[in-house]
């Protein structure tokens, strides 16, 4: 891998620009490319968390995901940045993609680790996940002690979430979305509802923490339902 | 709450300096009054990850944790501290509590939490954790896609841990210290050995990223096994 490229895979955390970490800021201000996913047709998320750190000559390669359903179109996207990536890791340059939250915890960067890590030098910088922010939104304990958490995709059936749900001290519920009303009255039949948090666009100006039984009932995407099931964690 | 000083409950990351966020460096720089916690008779990792940072005329508030079964005594300890920071606060001083990884993710901040928030106003900085350290020192994904993330303490007897690594797509082991040797044979028992991972001080200069067959028979305090069970999550 001598004179090649590194490729950064850089979480940019929650949303806020102060809740990226040092070393995050700094690979960026002295990025000379930075590559990132975004929603087609719109803004990339991860890049507006840092949009004031980029360099003004900065090399920038986008990837525009397209939201729709099957994987085919958006691994279509994923080749073609993967393959744009390569040429300048090839010819030295090292590439820093962004991506929100922590890049290893339900991140879209593994799609690119797939299709480079074996070609080149790879370092991952965490980031803070909205798991955490979506927490400290609320000022409540995630998970303490000796306690199991369970992290579930809210598009599990309620049969398969019960279960898991049962099974563990604390939950968290991602990918909500139109999932919300359903995963409400869910908690609600398994008495739950009460303990149950909900929280939108953590760390950010327009965040919403709510008691699940307020949230509204279309939720955006980034958003999440925490639970602890234990009794008061904080003794 | 008027004319009184602002709690903060502050994540300094996995322990590279660098992995803090900006949020939290400025307000450790800011800082007239800070706390950690510390092993009895030893350092404060918490507080050695952002020396750099402190004040030189910095208030410290020093709360030595005894490392001996039983909660009583480490509860007097927080009952100290508590009452230490709670007279910085009435006098209008803020005052930054200092927790390693992230105060709301089996942080000992909740102790002091559960004191004081009902009197203060508190603010919870959320930092990077050592979980997804501890993946980005593998270069592997923690969990993707729709996959169910269960966090386990290795201090759970085997029939709980079988049930809930069973139940799961990927796993965190977290507080395995002692409990190494047998948890290395209960993921040979179950199979899982082979794509079991093992990371000590993930993010500090003596990290240790192995697969779990090469791990040391005695983990230290900060070390973790990850385990991802589902097919190669890189497609």
């Amino acid at each position: 891998m001598a004179g090649k490229g590194i490729l950064y895979g850089l979480g940019t955390g929650p949303g806020d620009p102060e809740l990226v970490t040092r070393k995050a800021w700094r690979l960026i201000e002295e990025a000379s490319v930075i590559a990132y996913p975004s929603a087609e047709g719109g803004d990339s998320f991860a890049r507006s968390i840092i949009a004031e750190a980029i360099a003004p000559d900065v090399i920038e390669i986008e990837m525009p995901v397209p939201m729709v359903s099957g994987r085919a179109p958006a691994q279509a996207i994923y080749d073609e940045g993967a393959s744009a990536i390569r040429s300048h890791l090839e010819d030295g340059r090292d590439v820093v993609v962004l991506c929100e939250g922590d890049p290893l915890f339900y991140g879209s960067f593994m799609y690119l680790l797939a299709r480079l890590r074996d070609d080149f030098e790879t370092q991952i910088i965490p980031g803070v996940t909205s798991m955490t922010a979506c927490a400290a939104a609320h000022n409540h304990a995630l998970v303490a002690r000796s306690d199991v958490l369970t992290v579930l995709p809210g598009t599990l059936d309620d049969d398969a979430l019960t279960a898991r749900i049962h099974d563990t001290d604390a939950v968290v519920i991602m990918k909500i979305g139109r999932h919300l009303g359903r995963l409400r009255d869910l908690l609600m039949r398994l008495g739950l509802a009460e303990q149950a948090l909900y929280v939108s666009h953590a760390s950010l100006p327009h965040e919403k923490a709510l008691p699940l039984s307020q949230a509204p009932d279309q939720a955006p995407y980034f958003s999440m339902i925490l639970l602890y099931k234990g009794n008061d964690p904080w003794i």
